[in-house]
Formats: C-alpha cells, structure tokens, sequence
C-alpha cells in the first residue's frame, strides 16, 4: 500500500501544485495533493481510497464518515490538525441533529480540505467498512459487493422534451455515477412511474453488477433515500444448512443461524436421497420443495435475529454439495447417482432469487460457486476459497470429512482434488457404540499403557471418568456411547497401548492381563465402561474405522502422488468433525499423513466463510471460478492404484509410509512388519523412491 | 452488389491461386476463387453469401438448398456446367430419399466444386429465404432474426474431465458456430441433462442475440435436429389487433388474423379507458388481462390457421399507441391521459414473453418498438420504420387518421413528429346519419353541380344510385347511413358544387333551386337520400367534419414550418381510413396539403408491416430506435400559433394555403374572400413569406 499510496502520490505531485495541501488517507497510506475546498470524498475517490457513499455528496446518507488525526507526523511530513479542515456546513449541521454524527466524526463529502491532514477511514461495521473481520474466525475479507446504492434526482417530464421516466431515470444514473447501458429488471417497469412520484423524482436505485450480466442492472428501486442493503450466505449441507445475514453497506454480520435439512426425512445420507428421485415420480420437486422451504425460513428467521426486513436482502451466495446443489436449482440429481456421475452444470451458476422460489426482494439475486466434480461440490469449492490452497506457497491438504471426504490439495503453482468414499463410520454410524455428539456421549478416551485401564470424558460432564465425583457429575447425562471424535481417540490408543496390531487385530492373548478384553467368538472386543449400556469397541467397530481412514488416507495419498510430493506442508480440517477431533490421534491412526501438528488446523465452517466472501467480494467469484477451472479432478475409482494405497493405509499409521513428526511427538509401537524390510518405514521410503 | 462482388473477387484473387475454380453466387453476385472440393457452403460463407444452415453441414436440415445455373455467362467469363459440381454423396442421397430434394436443387453443404459455376441461391420462402416479399405490401424485408437454430453433437461426459453438461453444451457451440459467451435461460438449467439424452448428445440450440442482451442466450434446446421457428408480428390497436405468424427460418409469411380489442368494453376511445383506469382499482389490471387473453387467443388462431405450434414461437415483436402499449406491459397509463403526458419507458422494450403473461415457447423474447412521444406511440415509429420518411431524399409526410391523428414529416435528413386531436368524426361518430363502414353503408358520392342532384355507391351493392335497377340491388342491404370515407366525399362535393361555401356555410339561398335543401331552424341541410331512414348531411355535421380536418391539417402545417417547407412531396396514409379515403377529396377538403396527387398513397396496416419487418431483422430494430431518437417531437398544444392555423384551416381547402397541384385537376370554386387580398391564394402566399 504503502508504494502504491507513494507513486499515487507522486502522480499527484505533477498535477498538483507543491503549495496545495497534502492529504494522507489511512489505513490504505495512499496520499496527495489537493487544492484548498475540495471535498474530503472527493479527494478519497481521487486516490481510490474506498469511501462508501449512496447520496453521492449530498449529506443525507452519512456512511461517508472520516476522522482526523491531529498531530505531527514527522514520517509523512505532515502536521495535521482540525483547523486543517473545514467548519460543519449548514447540510452537515443537519445531518448531525436528525441522525447523529459520532464524536470527532465527519461527512467527507461536507468536510473541505483547507491544509495539510491525516485522514483516518473509520472501519467501524455500522458506518462503513471496507474490511470485514468475520466473527467466527479471525479472516479478513475486502468488501466489494455486486450491490451498490446510488441515490439520484430525476429530470421532471417535459413536453418538449418527451422521453419517458425510465429514460430520465437511466440518464442521470449516467450523469451523477458514471452507469452507461444500465439494464432495468423487467419486474420494474410496470412501477417506476410511482415510485418517481412518491419520491418527488428523488429514488435510490439498487444496482446489480457482476459478471452473468456484462451490463449493470436496477434490480430495485425506492422513493427518496435507500440506506439498507443485505445479503445472505448459505451453505446447504446433507444434514445442515448454515445462513449469514451480512449488510451489504457496512460489511456488518447481522445474525448466523442454522437448521437442519428437511430432506433427511427422504433419506439419512444423500445416495438414499438420490434413489428417492429415482423411485418417486414427483420426489425431485418434493424434495427442492423442502429445501427451498428450509432455506425461506432460515431467511425469516436470521431476518427476525437481526431486525431486518426481507425485502432488503438483494444479493444470495449458496454452496452447497452437488447433489443438494442440484435439487436446490430443481435439477433432477440421479446422474449424480450413477458413473460417470455427470454435473448438469458445473460452472458458477447466477440467477434471480424469485426464479427459484426463493423469498428476499423481487429483484435480489442468486449465485452459486462452482462445483468442482462430480463428488466435490460448490462447497468444497467455498472451503477453498476460504482457506485459499492456490494462495499458498507451501502445499496444503484441505479435507472435509463427512460420509463422503472431499479433498483438496495444492499450492499457487497447481491444486488437485478428489474424493473418497469414508462412509459414516467417523460420524459415529457402523460402529456397535456409536452415537451422535451429545450429552452423555465419550469424548475423549485415554488408555493406560500398563494397567490397559481407560479413562475418558463425558459431552456434558466437566472431571474424567477417573476424577473424583464423576460419576456424580454424569448421574444426570448417563454414559450413552462415544461419539465420532472418541472413536478416532479410542482406537488410537487401543493402538498406542498394543491393544491392537498395526494391522488392527485385537490381541486376544491380553484377556490374561486385563478383563478390558473379552471374547466374542473369534474375535475380541475392549471394554471402555462397564456400564448401563455396556460400552465396548468391537473387532468390527475397528475394522468399520479402518475401512474408512484408509479410504480417506489413500484419496490423499493420491493427490500427493498427482502432486510428485512426500510430505503436505498445511493441514486444514474442514467441517464440524475436524472441529472435535485431536489431529495428533487423526495422524496415529492414519487418517492425515504426515505434518508438523503444529501446522494441522481445524477451520470450521469453511465453505460458510467461502460463501462470505463470495457474497461480499464479487472479485472473490472471479477468484473461485478461475481456480476450479484450473483445478485437477482426480476420479479415485479410476486410478490403478488406488487399491495397494488402500492396503496400506489399512494398516496404522500406515504400512508402508513413515510418520517422522509423529514419532517425534508419540512413541509408536514397533514395526515388526515392516523392520524386516529394513527398519520402520524404511521399505516404504525405498518404495518410493523405486516410484521417481 | 457488383462492385461489394467484384471487390470481394479481388480479394480472393490474391488469396486463391489464378487457375482455382471461379464460383458467382446470384443474385447477390458475389465471386470468388475455391480450391476444388470446396463445399458450395463454405464457399458462401467466405464471401459472405446468406446460406440458411442449422445442421451445420450435415446434410439433415435442407435449408442450404442452391441450384447451377448452366451456361456461358461471357459477361462474367464464366461456362457453368453440372459437371462443375460433385455428384451427389451418400449423405444428400439419404436427405432426398427421406425428405427429397426439388429437380435440379442441391444441398451446398454437401455439394463440392469441381470446376466454374454459377451458383443460384433460391429466394423461395419454404426452404431459404434471404429477403422475404410481404404478401400484404410489395416490400422487400432482408432477413436478419435474432432468432438461430444450431444443431450440435455435445461430448459425453468423462469422469476424468467432469465438466457439466451445460459446459461441454457452451463449449460445442463455440467450437462447431462460434458462440462465445453464450447465456443459458435460467428455465433451461433443470432440462438440460434429459434433452441431452434424449437426443442421444445431438442436440438444437434456439439462440437469441440482441442488444438488450451483450450476450446471446441459449433460450429453448430441442433432442435431435429442430428444424422450424416462427416469429410473431403484432399491432395492438385501440379497436383492432392484428397479427402476423412467420418463419423465422423461410421468412414464409404462415397466417395473418386479426381480432377487436377487448378492451371497448372498458371504454370506446383511449380516453375513456384511462378514465376507467383511474376510476376503478383493479382497472389497469383487468385491461391488461383482457389484451394479453386476447393476444393469447389470437396466436392461437394464427398457429391454428397455419398449422405451427404454438412452442415454436420464439421471437415477437408488439407495436401499440402508447395507452395501448403500457397497458400490454402492465403500466398504470393514468400519467398518459394528464398533462405532460409522461410516458413510463419511451425507449424500445425487450424481456421474457412469459413474464408478462403472453403464450409462446418459454423463452420465447418480446420485443415493443419505441414510443415516439406520449401521443406518438410505437405504432406510429413501426409505421416510420415501414415507410421510411428518414430514408427518403423527398420530404414525405406520413398520416395515420384515427381519433387521434399521428403525424411524421421528414427525409433522411431531419424528421418531426406530432399528434393531433382529430377526434371521431372521421370515423363517422359525431355525424348525424354517420356509421361504419359495412354494408348499407354509402361509401362514395357525387354531386351534380348544376341540378345539386346526387348519386351515390353503397357498400354492397355493385351499382350507382343512379344506375338501372339500383333500387332492386340495394333492397336486400337497405341504405342505412353514410361511412367515414363518404362523409369526406358528399362535404367536399357540397363545397364544389357550391352548395356550402369555403368557410362550410350550407348556402340556404339554394333551397329555392332545389328540394334538397331543407330548412332546419336557423341552419340547412342537404338531402343525400329520400328513403327508410332519411340521409341527411346537416350543418353540424359539417361543423364536425371542419373542426376534425382542421386540426389535422393545422398539425400538418406546424410541421411544415418547423421544417420550413412550403409544400410536400411525398404523402402516405397509413391506417383503414386511409385506404377507403379519395386523395383528392381528400385534398379538397383540406385534410392534406398540395401535392401532387400521384405521390399520394395509401399504405394500409403501416404498423403492422413495421412490426414484421422488426421481426425478421434486428437491423431494423437498431434503425428506428436511433431514428426515434433523431426524431423531434413537437407537442401542437404549446405551438403559439397553432390556433391561427386551425382557424385557416376551417375553410375549403384553406384560408390561406394555395393548392396549385388540387387546382390543375379540379376545378376550385372562386375563393371570393381570398380575392379580396389579391388573387386565389396570393394572400396565403404572402402570408407565408412574409414569414420566411
């Protein structure tokens, strides 16, 4: 900023004379000279410092709001005070009384430049901020929405002069903000002249501009001055559907909220909704139908949080998976179901919101990221503009686990992306114990290596099963079953404590030392808590676990081989469960390969906040639809070796690959396997290096 | 052509070596050098010869039919012969047996040139058309829709590249037509995955391409090869709609159908139904339904008559007065019928047929020429766009009579524009024995000026009046009131047989000299018919006609001078009235200025014929919509002296004006008053140049 905010200024210089104030803008540093009465805005727009403003200098929206720095700023070479400023004028003066102005705050298009000053951009989210910190991660995101409000004073008809109000309107929408061919929504037409009039030919126009139309578009229009404007960010998940209500205008969250997808009433995972369509004549309109309710009341609902008028939301990002992308659009999403799983729309996907029977404005808007492949959907897409892998240097691995992992790996040089059939066992399914994340559900599992006793923790209840007074503390919640993070902990440290094999075979010859182990016909079982119910981990619950980390393990093996690299330098889980699982645990059993856990991170919500960016930022959209057009699409199910990467990633961590930051971190147990190639993980390493 | 041809040969010269064959296409006459083989297409294409092709050169559409015109043409240096052309292929042998192919005509697509050849390109309008003849008029309408068939074979999806169908859609219409940045119809997204296999990946595009949209979109898709696309041309008119059914593909001109507006019901003239409008709640909604149910009706005939589906219809173009025309848009046209009589859009209109309602194909577009001014609608524009004053090097004048009075003055380089209120009494309200023109009604009348004795024609009965056995042919249809056009003739045959004088007194000093005048209260009357009812033409009849010529004439004369014209060489009368009406009564009366009566034309639905060509070419679309813009329009209530001149212009045929060209054809009774200034129109004359 700093360089550019220099040569801007330099260009100034040559324009300007040396004697005229020097005026620096901050945050951005951008800097000029000015002649002595221009209006702060419009030395802000001189320098493209980002200043919102519907009423165009008219002192009536008050989102121009600056403030300035008194002092001397050696470094700059400015001395700058408020007597550098003009006094409030009568227009601001009036402003002040009916709104407002917060203390030491000024309307830049009153506020003249009469000396050398300091000008601070307040990025405050009620007035007007060019950046938006989103409350739930710490993520940055430069507001520059597809929406823009400008406010206007229309020409009065003339006799003589006999074009219609549309015309005059379109014209000094051209004479006041610089919009030529503006497309006027055709819902609009029929309404125009009454708003005129109801305004007395003053209206705020609701501008629409991205790239589906290449011509900027009225979307809405409203007698007088406009200052709301909001949008939404929704991700449509299998189970869940997230919403953000952000004002468009300050970049402010006004309200997240959440629901659960109606459509699992059609079938719990998204293939038993797919085969729904296929039985049922009318189960691809029943089912957008739902969806479409869901996400309408969603809208009420975030509306009723955050105190905002439905009618004032004019711009929708979705993401979403590609089958709930699909029936979202009303598109029938069996092609899904079945090789070779043909998207019937795979780029960004824009549209009126009305259009699709979603309720917001008339005229508001919808997009939709594009979807990757087949298998990784617009919100695997989202998550990636999130977290950004083709904005990085070193290579990151992205995955979001759910009964189907979606994966993303790459740095700004090439990003590859597959994904791999987990099933539902780490969301607790297949597993004899099993049970969604709620109170009264294992959390976190220890085992004592020696004794082979357990302790663990309870969702609900504060002390370990081993503290004094847990079984207080749990009276009320029980002890229910282990949820999917504890099925991760318990295996691992069945593992970790030679409970289990390598290959994840339960050692029968320890029901000696512990009763922990008990036969079940030729298999063997470990007891976590002999209670009410009898909570156990079965031979198969941990095959059911195996199955499922070597399938995800083996996806990212691929990429990795794709990618002709050894090691991922980043980590980022995407989803509710990389939220709750420990990542250390994740790389015992193999789930991840190899990284330094300190950079091993879970990031949430990650296609939400792609979804934000989206919404907020139309050059993020450019961003997203360039990078998932350069994205490889690896189809797991066609390459030779996914299978031999499959058997090895059975084994834990792995039985061929070598886990040095781990095992600098957690002893792991003896390869014996594998020490009679030559030491651990060395047959792994020659392998590979028989692969260069 | 020859020269654009010859330039285009010189072109290729240098491109094509000297001993390639050379191929003239007529009747464009373009010429150029091909390699031997050349497809006869492609060879079109090159030159820019307009050859219909929606299979793309498959040889299954059959439109790019041509047929070898064999001999020595020694003025082009060209001996043509069939041996000059391949035999027939595989391919056009199979289209023939299927579909057959006219004696002598070739598919170019599949023709190759082996030798010189002279190449005719069918004007017929069931295969190909490049300029289509309306049947209606004699004109020449140039093909150029925006409607385009293109039949592609899309790529079937590869798990390896999984793209969207949509995609692999958009990318094929690049490759094989050269869309770039094609839309695809929001409505369309759910179907495209069945249309695409259902047409086994062969599949026709419906593309639409105008300004409205920078991008054309894809708005319908068909399996297979869609082979047929229609075009709707229609004139809503206050107390008719008339409508055209076309191929977009031939230019074959398929039904033409017309229907009353149901809208009388809400009110006779355009007044009364604003007035309903403003009365009544719902009355701008009802209105609106009732025209749209009726132009729904009235495509249903025009596809009936023409055996088309109603699905095929792509493209509309609607003209209308500007009352007619917001209400077809749903426009409240309350601001129309006050001063300053603004009109909500005056520009041209585009958008979605089914987003106002009007049945066609779903993405069927809707197209409404400009509006010229708030009493100058897009009628009044298509009738400029058909009759071309901005293309003439005369000075045209161009009149449509109804109860109010459209009127365009100009030549290729200036046009104006008025309206004026003639009100009804041309249409035969207002006139004591008036009605409209149907059998019974008289339609054509001559005065004897000696005896004053009349004789007349009715409409349905082959005889004069005066003929043998009149009585006996007029029994079965009576003689029941006189029509629009005879009210002009028996008034102006009453001024030239003296019976009313030049400022439209009826003479009663004549009742002495002949029955016929008859004495009622302080004014007279003229006998035109002794019988069951008796027809009389009475002093305020007369009084009608003058006041109605008068403002017409007096609008006329405001355009002139702005014009600064002293006299007119071109007059059309679009409209019915205008094709019933005599010129020369016409001018006798004064409705029109001098001119030479053989420049004076009757042009009928003007309208209706804009409208189609606007259809057929998104040339003609540009072309008035800058010629409106061009066009000056003049409000005659705020002309100072248009009083003066409406005065003037109550006398036979004018107080002022001379009508030298009238003069040389008829004889003009002595204009007594006028004498006493100096001489037949010698006033007028000064007059006037004491205005120069």
């Amino acid at each position: 900023m700093r360089i550019e905010g220099t040569s801007e200024n330099e260009a100034n210089m040559t324009e300007a004379a040396e004697k005229d104030p020097l005026v620096l803008f901050m945050p951005s540093g951008k800097r000029g000279r000015f002649p002595v009465g221009t209006p702060v805005l419009d030395a802000a727009r001189k320098l493209g410092v980002y200043v919102e403003s519907i009423c165009g200098g008219r002192a009536t929206c008050g989102r121009c709001q600056i403030s300035v720095q008194e002092g001397n700023f050696a470094k700059h070479k400015i001395v700058s005070s408020l007597d550098h400023i003009s006094e409030k004028g009568p227009k601001e003066e009036r402003y002040e009384r009916i709104r407002g102005i917060p203390e030491g705050r000024r309307l830049s298009c009153s506020a003249q430049i009469l000396g050398d000053l300091v000008i601070d951009v307040p990025q405050d989210t009620v007035i007007n901020a060019q950046v938006v910190r989103k409350a739930a991660t710490d993520r940055v995101i430069e507001r520059n929405s597809p929406v823009q409000l400008c406010y206007v004073e229309v020409e009065e008809p003339d006799m003589h002069k006999p074009s219609g109000d549309l015309e005059r309107l379109k014209a000094v929408l051209d004479k006041d903000w610089g919009w030529k061919d503006l497309r006027v929504a055709q819902h609009l037409i029929p309404q125009i002249q009454g708003i005129l009039r109801k305004g007395n030919w003053c209206v705020t126009a609701v501008i629409h501009k991205d790239m589906e139309f290449s011509r900027p578009t009225v979307i809405a229009l409203y007698p007088g001055l406009k200052n709301e404007a909001y949008g939404i960010a929704c991700d449509i998940g299998s189970t869940t559907i997230a919403m953000h209500l952000v004002s468009l205008l300050s970049g402010r969250l006004v309200a997240s909220s959440g629901t659960s997808n109606p459509q699992i009433r059609f079938g719990e995972d998204l293939m038993s909704r797919v085969s729904y369509v296929m039985m049922n004549p009318d189960g691809r309109e029943a089912m957008t139908k739902a969806v479409g309710e869901a996400v309408n009341q969603l809208i009420g609902k975030v509306c009723e949080d955050g105190g905002v008028e439905r009618d004032d939301i004019f711009d929708m990002v979705f993401v979403a998976n590609p089958i709930m992308h699909h029936l979202f659009l009303g598109i029938d999403p069996t092609e899904l179901g079945q090789a070779p799983f043909a998207l019937a729309v795979s780029g960004a996907v824009q549209g009126w919101a009305h259009d699709i029977g979603i309720e917001a404005n008339r005229g508001a808007r919808v997009y939709l990221l594009p979807c990757i492949a087949g298998h990784v959907g617009a919100d695997a897409a989202a998550a990636t503009l999130s977290e950004g892998p083709h904005r990085q240097d070193r290579m990151m691995l992205l995955v979001d686990v759910g009964t189907n992992a979606e994966i993303v790996l790459g740095n700004k040089d090439r990003v590859v992306a597959a994904s791999s059939p987990t099933g539902p066992a780490f969301e607790g399914a297949e597993i004899s114990c099993g049970q969604r994340a709620a109170p009264g559900a294992i959390e976190r599992v220890r085992i004592d290596p020696v004794t082979l006793e357990p302790r663990f923790r309870v969702i609900g209840v504060d002390k370990w099963s081993d503290e004094e007074g847990f079984a207080e503390a749990a009276a009320s919640v029980g002890v229910t079953g282990i949820c999917g993070s504890a099925i991760i902990e318990v295996v691992a440290e069945m593992y970790l404590s030679g409970i289990i094999s390598e290959d994840g075979v339960v050692d029968g010859s320890m029901a000696e030392r512990t009763h922990r182990i008990i036969q079940n016909g030729r298999t063997f079982s470990y007891l976590l808590h002999d209670g009410e119910p009898r909570i156990t981990v079965t031979q198969t619950d941990i095959r059911a676990i195996q199955l499922a980390k070597a399938a995800l393990y083996a996806g990212i093996k691929l990429l990795m081989e794709k990618q002709g690299i050894e090691h991922v330098d980043l980590i980022r889980f995407a989803g509710a469960f990389g939220s709750f699982i420990d990542p250390k645990y994740a790389m015992v059993l193999g789930l991840i390969p190899d990284c330094d856990l300190a950079e091993v991170k879970a990031v949430g919500n990650a296609a939400g906040t792609g979804a934000l960016m989206a919404l907020l930022n139309r050059d993020h959209r450019r961003e997203i639809e360039e990078t998932v057009n350069r994205i490889e699409k690896i189809e797991t199910a066609l390459e030779g070796n996914f299978q031999q990467l499959f058997v090895n990633a059975m084994a834990m961590p792995n039985k061929v690959d070598a886990f040095p930051h781990l095992a600098s971190v957690v002893t792991l147990p003896e390869r014996k396997v594998l020490s009679e190639e030559g030491g651990e993980g060395g047959g792994g390493r020659r392998r590979r290096r028989s692969r260069d």
